[in-house]
């Protein structure tokens, strides 16, 4: 498997000689112990190049692109997760998880019914970035957060797609019906967005606001903790849409 | 939400009373802090009743049964999984979201490839009987845990169902064809099992054990952790078995 690198907002060709960030030099130099000659892919806005390190600038690794690989295609329909700020880390869990499975964006809102005090945008992007090294991805996940659900749900509005919310205890229809449905009723579907509630499910008002904006779908007779639900219709999302 | 706990090996009837372990005694009395007159939901083998806390024997809760009430089935089509020990807890997590998805068995091996010194088969155990609790589960999925891959797809073979290897880098099929394939070929599928592999991969000798008795499915394009590949697969079985 190739140690592959982030590099923002670069055009990569071949020729062309990148510089890494301090987070990803760190990543080569300290912890992978690169030496000169070792090769490297680097990654940026959806595309690939495998290079070679050829020394350092400062603290910062050099690397001279040699030739362009492809990476995995991202699903042909856009898969946009709205989840809430969950404790104990499960936040950090689910968009790692969600980025593996190609999630296009991910906005983490604070729930109503669910207070979390260890929230860290800065750390939801950089889970999503070290999982893009790891699953091969080569587009980052747009990764937002949001301080209400309400704020999470308009934006959703705008989005003007299919959306989903992932609901407990509602007996029909079935997530797999309900995305059969909306995937056979529209010859080009521009994206599939789902909600998912905490532990302690959505607010009265987080409801109301959604009430003409979403379809309720059930996962089944089991109740799925609020970091499984969203991996879950990931991965039917998925197998629905031809890609698992 | 009913405050769920588990009695084992009893048959559930109401005007019973039964007393539970020092474990599930002291979730109730220690960290529940229940008070006589409590009610709580006990299950056993499948089966729940409502009850009654009514007070203690030495350091154990006596409940007194009152009604029957109706768990969620299990999946119509059992699924049972083979993963291997991963590090860092991910075991753990791994028997958690699978008994959350219904998982009627789950076998942990140790893979060539993966070296985990923290197993613990008790723990695992301990986890699905916590899962079972908060997804409202009625029926623990079996656990067991066996010394290698070989031991795993030995026991697998005899079983004699369908037997999918979540395979990284494979084109073809993918999961969800292969799935629809063996579900419209046999009138009643008597389960289906998934053997996934470490982060490491599948060594030689465990591929070549295999060999004639899986069929390979691949989850995409993307490569998935070795905890997210079991778990997508659950929610597609349960999809495509109209579970999901």
């Amino acid at each position: 498997m190739a140690w592959r690198f982030h590099c923002e907002n670069q055009t990569l060709e071949p020729g062309r000689v990148v510089e890494l960030n301090d987070a990803e030099s760190h990543h080569l130099l300290k912890v992978m112990r690169a030496k000169p000659g070792t090769i490297v892919h680097i990654f940026a806005n959806g595309s690939e190049c495998r290079g070679r390190f050829i020394g350092t600038h400062g603290s910062n690794a050099r690397i001279e692109l040699e030739q362009i690989v492809l990476p995995p295609a991202p699903p042909r329909i856009p898969l946009h997760f709205v989840i809430p700020w969950i404790r104990g880390g499960r936040t950090e869990t689910l968009v790692q998880k969600l980025t593996e499975l190609g999630a296009s964006s991910i906005i983490a809102y604070h729930a109503t019914r669910e207070v979390v005090k260890s929230d860290n945008p800065d750390r939801l992007i950089k889970t999503a970035l070290v999982a893009c090294k790891q699953c091969e991805r080569a587009d980052l996940p747009g990764v937002k957060t949001v301080t209400s659900g309400q704020e999470a749900i308009r934006m959703t509005a705008l989005a003007k797609q299919h959306v989903f919310l992932l609901h407990e205890r509602v007996a029909t229809p079935l997530l797999s019906e309900a995305l059969r449905r909306a995937l056979t009723q529209s010859e080009k579907v521009p994206g599939l967005q789902f909600i998912s509630g905490p532990e302690g499910g959505f607010a009265e008002a987080e409801l109301e606001l959604m009430r003409d904006l979403v379809t309720p779908v059930s996962l089944g007779r089991r109740i799925l903790r609020a970091e499984t639900a969203p991996i879950a219709a990931a991965a039917v999302a998925l197998a629905l849409t031809g890609e698992m």
